[in-house]
């Protein structure tokens, strides 16, 4: 007995698994919400890039400021509304004006559960603030970062993951329909009230292009926002467990990489010219339609989504143009309809392996004969987009009503960089071109 | 007892706290060192795109070449006159060429170690050259790289973190006062003996804005700075544990969105146009200010630190302007400013829990109802700030006497890119603003 | 025994050393493959950067659709010829349409080594485009994506990783042969085939520089580069262990540090000025040199190879000139002449203790006083770049036979962003020349 308390004292000083896994976790998480905040960077440059020099540092600028407001109002009551204690079918309440512990004894420290989670609201914030694009007012931004940020994002992200009516049911793993297609209902409602830039339509409906004015930018953008969705994706495993983080990384690789061929290949068949913003927007698209689907697909069903993905972004961005909507962004098409295709893939191909190693929902038809799964992310997907898109249309109406929306003709023609903020974002490159002009 | 030995083996043979710990700590501060090495990317974009096009290449390049330079220095004679075996109290030596064990045991590797502390004094390096833009020899950056990385900043971060006279009074977790403070010290230092780039006063005392060129750039640099930040601030954890390092990352994006705000506000409702750069301005104040105060208050007090900051980096760009000092990278305002700014905080807002958990000083006023922290804060960060400009003006004084400082008047018209490198960083678009002109 | 049985009890359910090592590798893999994913914004910016406005969109562009088209190539087979389970002394077979298990017991995930693997060969793929720049057709991006993604990385990577002939004897510990040289001998046989631009070089045989377009974009793409480089190096311990990882990231940044400085001085004393592409050319080069020795050699000796790296690079970028080698991106000096560098020098630095720690070849020249490791770092290197050079050719022969290399001179002149993709990267600057031109 002498020889055998030692090596108890010993062993009762090892961690539990508990601690391993709360370590583990903790960085875990903390890595992905920096990786979903280095997205931002991504959007800043795909943006500004999407966009022309005269309203460059407005683009830019606005968006360090919108994700700012939209930090304090998260905390104030966006992050309450999802996960607040009393929590019914629609939403919940509490935690409002959010002050975590210092600490954390098991899973993930809630500080860092707030971090992650208002990462992602930011991120719909932003793709939202596609369809202002070039002409909304600064005054607009203020209003509807508070308003979106407090009333819309979390009223989806709590039917979804919160605990409400569609929690455990709806497969959306990282949020193609949380973030992205409630982003891009509220950028629908946005570019449908402001009407199109000037310019982008003539009097006999034909569309011209507007150019953005840097690809780098762009191509830039769509890369840090590639390396930032491993904090997406990945991260929203919530943990590390056996290394199932590793498996939904893969998946999302091999769809965004499908996405950009198949965009790419598309456009230079249909035009003869490979057209870069189609190739971006189809590796984007990738990616957003592997969000719902990267922990219940299997690889080959991954690389199916994410060819889908790239034909169907450059279809719809010939659709919106043909249907006179302004997309400045393309955020309707790469987070909306990809968003809502995502959504819909579960219900196709996700299998029976993975659905129950989740543990969220069925197996897709392809695996069930059923069309039950299909049924509920139909449903879902309609039911969240239109509410998205309804309230944010309303939210926009009283706005409209109290500063109006859209700056005057003449700031929209001189950009928005000297109407909202009195300098030109390249003033010495913008003097020159007024002087040659 | 047959069954009871196996059971003992396997107990015997799992991980002990100290090895979890080890592992765990040895990921997080990797972590958090690449990030804060990602900040020299944010400051590379700020740098350039606050100044003009003629210096574009040079502003970036030196970033990399100093950073190059800082390291050999910081390895050779830096780290170990913060952290060498011979300490006092105002410096150690020791530790010279220093060269690491390959491994740990506890804690984490001194490798890690030496990378997060080169990475911290890297940042106040960078910081130091804002006040050098625009019109310093190339020879002066080498020359000051040198001797800061061996002379300045590793003083200041011995007798704050190091075991100097203030280390366990002064509360400075992430180094508001270290990091920013000394940086700015430096610039202070540099751009009084610089004096003001050409063209910036006018005769009567009144001053021209030189605008940076590419407000791309500068918010681009926020968000990577904001990015970095979190290595930088959770990172002052040293350790995983029970997961404090959310709670730090948690009152440091508060505080930011808290900044962002204030700034943008301030200057809009002062001049009728949301400044961008203010904006920004405010969004960095705010994490210069919750640098020093992020594991020691309450979130409340996490936003209320961010809104002074913001309004302060506000009311400091005019004071500057006014004082006819010359502050292109506004490092004097963001880090300076604010610096002490942030310093102060923890002695008005520090909370009795949170510092009984570090293990720093004591409560600040509102909760001890004593002056007695704030009065540490208030003297550590003046005679701080005091050391690390008077150091750095009589260094600047001994460069000026041997190489000079500034480059001559035609120099600078043409630019730096030019003038010190042989090529202009945008060789096409500057050959266009040639011909043009 | 009542006492007893709780005690073991609580030491059962603690977690094995497997179980921790397990948790640990799956974040620092899955991290390290993100950073060296981001070496792709590093390499976006490198490359535009150094190239001119007309082709910038291209370049970006084509470099997520390379990465995007690589991606589904070695999941199909790049990755199997690597690793699969049928392997001999040349290449492996198996695991085509890698559908990896989706957690682990011990290691870490196969899906995250996917990822990494994956990551590595698209950075070699990357440099190999480097001479590609600025004439070469869009399809040939395409259809050589394909082939040395198949047929070129993978099968140097079984040789000195996989298990192949090299494996365990040749010193490379995160690739300055495999992943560098490999890329560089491919950019050798491109630059080669393709002819050097029009206007490099006189017919008197003298050469014109053709600067890049944005040195902010280069110096910026350079500290990318470096962060993402710490996945590259210090992820290659495949593990967290002891914190070897730290001891990697210390040799890697000081060598790091040591090629600026050197290549700066060099070029400043060579012609007055301290060119900026040189500065960076050689920070690259001290990161390329230590890529193989990283965890082989005692700091001293890592700021040796990271000095003589940064005299290297200088030598070479005038050497090929002279050769009248276009090397637009200097891939051939920093990935192939530097690449070599660092391969061979383990064969003379290796320390005993390093060499016994990682388990592959033997001491160096220095400290065993015998040639043998020199010898197969040499022979190693030599096969390893004929190889790669060869089989490029070949295949870049068989390209040229089916669709041609080059783009038409009118089109090169006019700029590969019109030729190839039908738009401008910059509309509204490249406008503007056209018409002030």
């Amino acid at each position: 007995m002498s020889l055998l308390f030692p090596t108890l004292a010993f062993a009762s000083e090892g961690p539990s698994s508990t601690m391993l896994d709360m370590g583990l976790n903790t960085i875990w998480l903390m890595l992905s919400f920096i990786l979903v905040l280095l997205m931002q960077g991504g959007f800043i440059l795909l943006e500004t890039g999407s966009t022309r020099m005269k309203n460059a540092g407005h683009v830019a600028g606005k968006t360090i400021f919108t994700v700012g407001l939209g930090t304090l109002v998260f905390w104030a009551v966006g992050y309450g509304f999802i996960w607040g204690e009393n929590s019914n079918a629609f939403f919940a309440t509490g935690s409002f004006f959010f002050s975590p512990p210092i600490g954390a004894e098991e899973g993930y420290p809630a500080s860092i559960d707030f971090l992650f989670q208002l990462a992602f609201a930011m991120i719909s914030l932003t793709i939202a603030f596609g369809g202002f694009a070039e002409r909304a007012k600064l005054s607009v931004y203020v209003l509807f970062s508070i308003l979106f940020t407090a009333l819309v994002y979390p009223i989806i992200a709590h039917w979804i993951w919160g605990g409400g009516w569609l929690t455990g049911h709806k497969q959306d793993f990282a949020g193609s329909t949380v973030v992205h297609l409630t982003g891009a209902a509220a950028a629908l409602a946005a570019t449908m009230l402001l009407k199109p830039r000037i310019g982008k339509f003539n009097k006999d409906g034909t569309a011209n292009e507007i150019h953005g004015h840097n690809q780098v930018f762009t191509a830039l953008g769509v890369l840090l926002l590639w390396v930032g969705w491993f904090g997406f994706n990945a991260g929203s495993t919530l943990s590390v467990g056996d290394g199932f983080l590793g498996y939904v990384g893969f998946t999302t690789i091999i769809a965004t990489g499908a996405g950009a061929v198949a965009a790419m290949f598309i456009s230079w068949l249909s035009t003869g010219k490979a057209d870069i913003t189609t190739t971006l927007n189809g590796t984007l698209a990738g990616l957003v339609a592997i969000t719902a689907s990267c922990a219940f697909v299997d690889p080959w069903a991954a690389v199916v989504i994410g060819l889908i993905a790239g034909v169907l972004v450059y279809g719809s961005m010939k659709m919106f143009e043909k249907l006179k909507i302004d997309d400045p962004i393309y955020a309707l098409s790469v987070h909306g309809v990809v968003g809502i295709w995502g959504t819909l893939s579960n219900g196709i191909f996700a299998s029976p392996a993975l659905v129950e190693r989740v543990g969220v929902g069925e197996a897709g038809l392809i695996y069930s004969g059923s069309f039950s799964q299909l049924w509920v992310q139909f449903y879902g997907v309609v039911i969240s987009g239109l509410f998205a898109f309804v309230v944010s249309y309303i939210l926009l109406l009283i706005i409209k009503a109290i500063v109006g929306l859209r700056v005057t003709e003449e700031q929209e023609i001189v950009g928005l960089d000297l109407s909202e903020h009195g300098v030109y974002g390249y003033p010495e490159q913008m003097k020159k071109t007024t002087l040659n002009g």
